[in-house]
């Protein structure tokens, strides 16, 4: 249970900021520091920012970077934060690609910054789970979690549910 | 994973309101389904409030009560929210008169309905936890969880931490 | 100071929200009634929202209907919520056609809904200025008033302030 | 409408926070600046705490020193945050010693700190009001101005009112 566990973070909705100039949402810097400050968190973890994108431009080769990082963390515990939009499909690269390491993705459907954010609660999930999980890639999404090949979106609304 | 899960209220920093006509902190109405509807959650359960109160009220007999409906509970996994200034004590008679069950207990460090609390982190935790781990009576606060014989409120820091 | 003030609503950053399925911001209802019951409002109120738009949109046309309104209003004292981008053009238009009312104009640079608007403190500063100062037509943002004719939008600063 | 605004601070509800180690409510530091960052206010304010009370404890010294404050201020235009209970005694000291100036108390019935504050709103309000009004001294609350010398807090409501 005291084991340190890395924080890959990749973007997502989770993170973005609205840019009051231009009426725009952006990405500065990640805001899971405040998040686990606000949430008193006294787990252990190291947060790294990997990339800040939207997961509608995750490609092929930030998909392997993320699992290379995976790969090469030296803790067996790893939460990444990753856009809703192609969650499951990085899970899917990193599920045929890993073994013997607890890794568990988790994003939101409103930014942290916005007043009625999941965010807060997806980090929570995802930190439990991550710690109480054996082996294995996982989504925590809505409360719940869910194998890496058994989840999708739903993209009507907006929820994750098992493939079957 | 599809298990229903109990969610017993009994109160604590996590519901209290601020009266706006005294300027005291009240009980009114537990929060946990506006929280689980912000967090999105897809989980099922049912939410029962057995008392509304501070947990350094807490009476032995309202612990009985608790631990009567726990083991009345046909869900075998429960969460409780709970005050945090005894929050151990509770565990502890939960404890020693729960076995095949999964039992959660959790609150917060000031309440939800304030500009900066952990509730709806914890709550997220306390709902991963009883997910995910065997059966057992634990303490979710702080991102961690800890075993109901191994587990104490440090009051100095606001935080729980291991017996040792 | 007992008298009805009539509140125009035209959209405008004010009443944007995040919509969690698509990623966009855009227009449902005026937030315009919610902040006033948070604030506790008891001033006398009529709310009519004349059109739901981004001030970028805003046409001729738009600033006929609303001057229209205006004109037509029988209630002397008017707030209008409006986009920073063109509410001094509007203003202007009012400018130019209004005599013996006091009209306000007004906005926000972050909506209301996300969390660290301006909204809420512009519409008060809103309120009051336009039960305090003499027939004419103001802009009030940044916690001031700008004659109609000598206002303009600082669009590096994101600030309005006197043309000289 | 260029002349600096003083701000004096004395308390109040306004500026109480939680202690979530004790559960009680406490006075720390002013959240004015705060407030006025978030506001993106550009008027030109200088702010001095006077005092950090509840006031339910402002005495007749009390009092006297915002007097003598307020009459050896070169400011013209001055706000005064005020806990809502006493508000009109103090109002009514100011009223009787003070000439030439325009003076604003307001308040807020739940802390800034809090999530449905009227702070917020409140001190927009009491802003506006001290630019646009003319001299006197006047209580600015529930979105209304009230003259010192007709204004009572009805506490059943929680509301200002004028005494007829």
């Amino acid at each position: 249970m005291a084991q340190r566990i890395r924080i890959f973070v990749t973007g997502g909705t989770f993170d973005k900021q609205y840019n009051e100039l231009t009426g725009e949402l952006f990405f500065k810097q990640t805001h899971v520091p405040d998040m686990l400050r606000l949430a008193r968190s006294h787990v252990e973890v190291e947060i790294e920012t990997l990339m800040m994108i939207d997961s509608l431009q995750m490609t092929d080769a930030g998909r392997r970077l993320i699992l290379d990082c995976c790969l090469a963390c030296p803790d067996p515990r790893i939460v990444i934060t990753h856009g809703t939009d192609t969650m499951e499909n990085t899970a899917a690269v990193l599920g045929r690609g890993i073994s013997g390491k607890t890794v568990v993705l988790t994003g939101a459907m409103v930014p942290y910054q916005f007043g009625s954010s999941d965010g807060l609660f997806n980090l929570g999930t995802a930190l439990a789970f991550v710690q109480a999980l054996p082996p294995g890639v996982y989504v925590a999404m809505n409360g719940r979690y869910f194998p890496w090949n058994n989840v999708r979106k739903n993209r009507e609304l907006g929820i994750f549910e098992a493939e079957e």
